[in-house]
């Protein structure tokens, strides 16, 4: 995409239909919450796992039995139900003003030391979606273990248009 | 309860007599922090763990010496202390506008996959005393361990009153 | 240091200088992401590993190959980069209201218990730095494992000047 100054007004969702993604339908509670809480600009979102259908599309533990790359692909699946989740929340991903905080946890096994790689499954696809200015700090963790026994779960806070 | 108008207004403190719970004192630092910090109309709260008066209620892990119903049962202990760091903060539980983020934070063993039941303890109890209503996203994490061994942490956002 | 109404408005940069401290450069990003946020008045930074010019000056697990001691100590280097970031971002540490959120993370093996201690490396210095009234709430948990192997990660929600 050449960067001119029209290039960085193009919204959210046009990027989605560019890059050719579909997002699955959006994640349901598994408890007594809610997928998603504004308080003033601020949305904060549950816990975002890779499962489509109330389906854990990946099971296992980075390290072990899962590898860096199924890591990388179970994060990308999860950002895909947080597009979902704020889809439908807002009614249009393009109300998204920037991306506030993006946590992504990994159920590690044994010595595990490459979060970063796994994360940035999560990063680069939020990045190809929203755009280089609207990129957050991220807080990378190993995990003991994840509801379902998913991989990846993914914690978002995004700032929202008035 | 029956669902009328004037029952959404019912408060929070009302409901806790309501329910017959009582809290316990508030939870007091284990360290160079505070419990409660105010920014605008946000307030994040330390980490609440099943203590009381100090001292460990539960002593494990979810999926080894503790079971899930355990681990709810602590999630409930730790939501009580929770609501009494609350009171203490703001005066009244009525001056919660909404809670914005609930972190529940379980210590697990093994291959442990029903974090959302043990969460449920401290989710549907704040569904309880705050009403539907005011109920927020979660994020739900299995670590490897706690401070003081607790199988339960959790880590709250309120929005209050002006 | 004498406790009287000029001590309490000598800013941050000041005491560090008092405490003789000297930053580490500020750190860069492992991957898709940057250091900080800023949503309104909160600045939300990435997660701060004992890292100094990308190299882990922390390798291992509180409770196996390091005591608490060594988690002390990697808490009080996360710090440091977390106290450079925050300059990087906002030119100088005088524009810090409150800390609004510690997170306190560490690489956990077998039945460690005395997280506080470990997390109180960074609290302090931190209490040092700012002053009792800005000190936040602080999360610690115990997690299976940290990007690059590190027994330390800091997540920090600051309020700032307008």
């Amino acid at each position: 995409m050449v960067n001119h100054p029209q290039a960085q007004a193009v919204g959210a969702e046009r990027r989605l239909l560019e890059l050719g993604l579909t997002l699955p339908p959006p994640p349901t509670p598994f408890g007594a919450y809610v997928e998603a809480t504004r308080t003033g600009n601020l949305v904060f979102f549950s816990g975002m796992l890779p499962v489509v259908d109330r389906k854990p599309r990946y099971i296992g533990r980075v390290g072990g039995a899962l590898t860096t790359e199924d890591g990388r692909n179970a994060a990308e699946t999860a950002t895909l139900s947080a597009l979902a989740a704020a889809r439908d929340f807002l009614g249009s991903l393009d109300r998204v003003v920037r991306i506030v905080k993006l946590g992504v946890y990994v159920a590690t096994e044994g010595d595990f030391r490459d979060h970063p790689k796994v994360a940035d499954g999560a990063s680069e696809m939020l990045l190809s979606v929203f755009g280089e200015e609207k990129l957050s700090g991220r807080v990378v963790l190993g995990v003991a273990s994840l509801p379902l026994g998913v991989p990846i779960e993914l914690e978002l806070v995004l700032e929202v248009e008035d």
